[in-house]
């Protein structure tokens, strides 16, 4: 019999050339995609291979199942979900998304091998589309399965390429009208604990140490169009004082976006940025840039957004709010629950976005268990946890499930 | 018998529907696309109206000469040439450029309604593809024809389809072979005279307030790129902390650049920027920025860049040359004749190249007359100028030519 080290590096191996850019090293897996394809079946042939039931609702993520779902939602004992997803964001790292899926894989095969006695069904979950890297719209699968997003705003999202996500999920042989909130598979899941390597540093941080944490909540986070104006006009031949050149404004915004972030204890990028006319004899008559900004209190990141505003609106420009969500908290009895389980191990919030934070705003209890990252990096392909983090989050997880899904539960 | 007055606008009110874009009102007569064939089709015509013979030379610069250049060349007494070019940037103005070709044919006719005999031959002259709108290189035309660029350079130059300036030729019914430098041409051009719109606001200054100006010189100037480097990571997940923000040193570079411009009395635009990864949720890796700086004094030009360059080392980028041209000086006793001729008007610096340095450049004797511009807008649909002043243009070059092609001279 394999050891939960030998099942997980088998999986780790299985899924490490799929998707990989030989250039970079790092992943293209971008839903509806050949290679989302291939470890769609990837998911169907290991949960056959354990004799789960798969299930795909009606958005197209994956549910394998041991055990009944719907006998024990009749019976009011709902089963516990598990799992991630495996898609990536451009040239993304090996770790976001599938280590929660492998390892998941992994804790079923080590619960087994305790000879583990379910009292509830236990199901493992493929998210599909959770980064957006292709249609824009991050958590696209569990969005719409919670009724989040529309059907047909799903439907409408287009790819780069001008394909809309109902043409690509038609040439992936699935039909687009069967898109659309699905309650019954909502309504089977008790509980979802998802694992995740952690995205920041927290965990590494030498005062802190520690392989694992609980999540407490998803900070709030936005986006925001910094738009600054100005007057094209030749770069050789206008004076300095005679000039209204858009890039100084912008410039002095991204300054202040820091300089702000640093005094609220917040975080603030500008990522993108779009110069008209942008050419390089041209004074820039309008910059576009777009500000990111998260933190751990509301008051914080909106104090952050009001900085940038005010040095903005001297240069004349504009904030615009692209998008806003509060904080999420995942389900505070839960995560005081795997804490203590697990013996006392930090709870922390995150900037990033989850589909456990899409299930928890839907009224799921859910909590995540994060595994250190020794440098913080992600959504890179430099992004890493060590084997001996990730066997721990397996046992962790596996002592989490044997706890919700045990007999005294 | 028409005013030159009348004749001006005739000949402005043609060329006023040519390549000019509905929505922008903005210009877009690109080298050799059907409007330049337009506008080259309308020079032939003007040319013949007036007698005067047309040539062409290897690189396509359209020559319409009043007299045998050859013949005065033999005899000691080459031509005297006016005219400037015909294409635009793109969303271009109405004057850059088409202002020195209609003015030289109305101070063409001026000379001859007053009954003047030249005692040298006057050309006019369409330089091609000034701009450098279509295939990146300014001043193409003029920089073939002397060997300042060479012709295999120029047929491998490619627009933004992929189109190169041979098939470009090829396709205008011109052979890319004959393309190169022409010292035939060249020899015959005895002093070279471009009228052009001012492109800043010298002229329109309460302190200067007059219609003309003679050129003494092109700045020295030169594009570099401003490079930050960073590291890619979550926007949402990294500390400020451990973050290389690549758009930081980026913002602090262009302010850097606008202080030493002042400082030093120079102009320092950068007007592009290329961001890796790119995406709104991403720490810059990468920042690219062009920065254009120019001024009166090289040393000073020299300055704003240094300063720049210190800001971006100590955020661990560089700065790269891209191109770098000294200072031009037109011809100091030409400049000093047309200003004593015209009555003392004023002498001054542009930021701006033209085909009138590369002339210059390539030792001929070189001149240039501006015509005030309320606004100093240029490169935009807004660039303008009276009619008034541009009349008293059109009569300050008669002036010129009569001067410098009159008996006497």
């Amino acid at each position: 019999m394999s050891t939960p080290s030998q099942t997980f590096d088998s999986m780790w191996r299985d899924l490490m050339p799929v998707g990989r850019d030989a250039t970079s090293g790092g992943y293209r897996r971008f839903a509806w995609t050949r290679q989302d394809h291939t470890l769609r079946e990837w998911f169907a042939a290991e949960a056959a291979r354990r004799g789960l039931d798969l299930t795909v609702d009606r958005v197209g993520n994956q549910w394998a199942w041991w055990g009944d779902p719907d006998a024990a939602l009749a019976a009011g004992r709902p089963g516990i979900v598990t799992g991630s997803h495996l898609d990536s964001v451009p040239d993304g790292g090996a770790f976001d998304g599938p280590l929660g899926v492998v390892s998941a894989f992994a804790a079923l095969d080590a619960l087994r091998a305790n000879g583990f006695e379910p009292d509830r069904p236990i199901g493992i979950v493929n998210f599909v589309d959770e980064e957006g890297a292709r249609f824009g719209v991050a958590c696209a699968g569990s969005r719409v399965l919670t009724g989040a997003m529309t059907a047909d705003r799903a439907r409408s999202l287009t790819d780069a390429d001008g394909v809309s996500m109902a043409e690509a999920l038609a040439a992936a042989g699935r039909s687009a009208e069967e898109l659309g909130p699905d309650s019954e598979t909502v309504r089977r899941v008790g509980a979802f604990v998802e694992l995740h390597v952690e995205q920041g540093r927290h965990l590494s941080l030498p005062e802190v140490d520690q392989p694992l944490a609980v999540g407490s909540d998803i900070w709030p986070h936005g986006r925001w169009r910094v738009r600054t104006l100005g007057e094209a006009n030749h770069a050789g031949t206008t004076r300095l004082e005679d000039r209204e050149d858009a890039m100084l404004g912008f410039a002095a915004a991204v300054i202040a976006a820091r300089r702000a972030a640093e005094q609220h204890g917040c975080v603030a990028t500008v990522g993108k940025v779009a110069v008209t006319p942008g050419g390089v004899n041209a004074i820039p008559s309008e910059v576009t840039g777009w500000l990111d900004a998260r933190g751990a209190d509301e008051d914080a990141v909106r104090a952050v957004v009001a900085a940038v505003t005010e040095v903005v609106e001297e240069f004349g420009g504009l904030v615009v709010e692209d998008s806003w969500t509060g904080s999420t908290p995942f389900d505070p009895g839960l995560a005081r629950r795997l804490a203590t389980r697990l013996g006392g191990i930090p709870v922390i919030g995150t900037g990033a976005g989850h589909d456990a934070g899409i299930l928890a705003n839907a009224g799921v209890p859910t909590a995540m268990l994060f595994v250190r990252n020794p440098t913080g990096i992600s959504h890179s392909p430099e992004e890493f946890a060590t084997s001996e983090d990730c066997l721990l989050g397996v046992e962790a997880l596996t002592d989490v499930l044997t706890d919700l899904a045990g007999a005294h539960s």
